[in-house]
């Protein structure tokens, strides 16, 4: 089951050919991610600073198939396609405000210890919250 | 032949884990793209502006090797790995300030009228200056 | 009378020091100023596009009393302190989660026309909306 | 006497209207901020980590005199204006590539300690940085 999220596009977020740049499409990927966790009973905020397990990027990629404007609301959703033991795979996909796909992506994050900066298995409330929004 | 761009890592470029904001290092490859054109006697500017040629990338792609930490003057390295009709595939490499390969990436761009935002075959100049980064 | 915007700030908002790097609260600032004119019967895009009429920036300033931290839900009002024939004084309130207040400033606006990029007098409709937001 | 430091301003930065989006401003002052420690013997990352020692703005402002574009590369200028026990007041100058004045600002910074966030006397060794650029 998909989570989604939506977001403003702000003006701010143009660049200098009057469409969103192309790397804040990456930032609303991030901003999805944060809402999965503070908007599913856990803070994004606390899984980082009280259970010090953090989630970097080792992979990012996108599509861009329609350009987004400022003033839309756009909708990002996400869905897990691999749930490894100590990474996972979240699949994005952005619609504009008539619902057209705007952008598709993946973000393949690492589970770490934010005190030692090392990869440590998914712990098991992340990885049952994780597991509500695994495709089928 | 790559051309290389060297970026200085700002402290705002840091999110909450104190390590680069993944979605920047987009911004730094867009970066490179700029002085790509500015440094080798065009003006990014004017081949949007006066020349009406845009380039916005349909496919971005990255993988993140190494943590940057601001402070540090990245190298940003590109070369083009394929030249199309109208679109051009530009390889990026970021080697951090102790030589270590940071993140490499692939953005994918469309040459577009930036009159129509059609695609128009990339214009003969700036094809001449993609050849002489072309891969061998 | 107020007008208040809801705003959650980021990960990526924050800096090397975790908490909101300062110049994102003229961000936040701007967000709110994109949301009077979308809230009220307006959309911003449009005054811009379409009527052709720009507000910049002349002067900018922000007090920071409190850190905001990402997660917060933070609310920023705003009120009209001084309305003249081209410009307008925009006076906002920062309030972090807890309804303590992190931030107060100030921004000064012209009016102009997009096409000249020339002060120009704010437009009746615009004047109307502005009025309402006051302070008396 | 004057510290200066050279920014590329880039096509990120614009916004919509296809000028610097203003809140960039206040970064381009924290780029020269960050500069001014690395080049005069000082690293600002170390100043932050290892002494522990960090300067959250308290007060900013910014008068924008002249837009700025993309592709230029622009001087940011600081002198200390006033040099307190525990805070500082950073005046900028941003000149534009044709040597004009674009934005005046100040910036008025807390010293703090990292480990109390609380303010503490302005150390020896950066109260001497700070003297020799203190206004006359």
């Amino acid at each position: 089951m998909a989570f989604e999220s939506r977001i403003k596009v702000r003006f701010g977020d143009e660049d200098h050919a009057q469409i969103v740049y192309y790397p804040r499409f990456f930032h609303f990927f991030h901003c999805a991610f944060e809402d999965f966790f503070d908007e599913q009973g856990f803070r994004y905020r606390e899984c980082l600073d009280v259970d010090r397990v953090g989630w970097p990027a080792v992979h990012a990629e996108a599509d861009f198939v329609q350009p987004v404007r400022f003033g839309e609301v756009i909708t990002v959703a996400l869905i897990i396609s691999k749930l490894g033991t100590k990474s996972a795979t979240f699949d994005y996909e952005i619609t504009n405000e008539e619902g057209k796909r705007a952008c598709t992506g993946q973000v393949v994050v690492a589970c770490i210890s934010m005190d030692t900066y090392r990869g440590v298995p998914i712990p098991d409330k992340y990885r049952a919250l994780f597991q509500k929004h695994l495709e089928t």
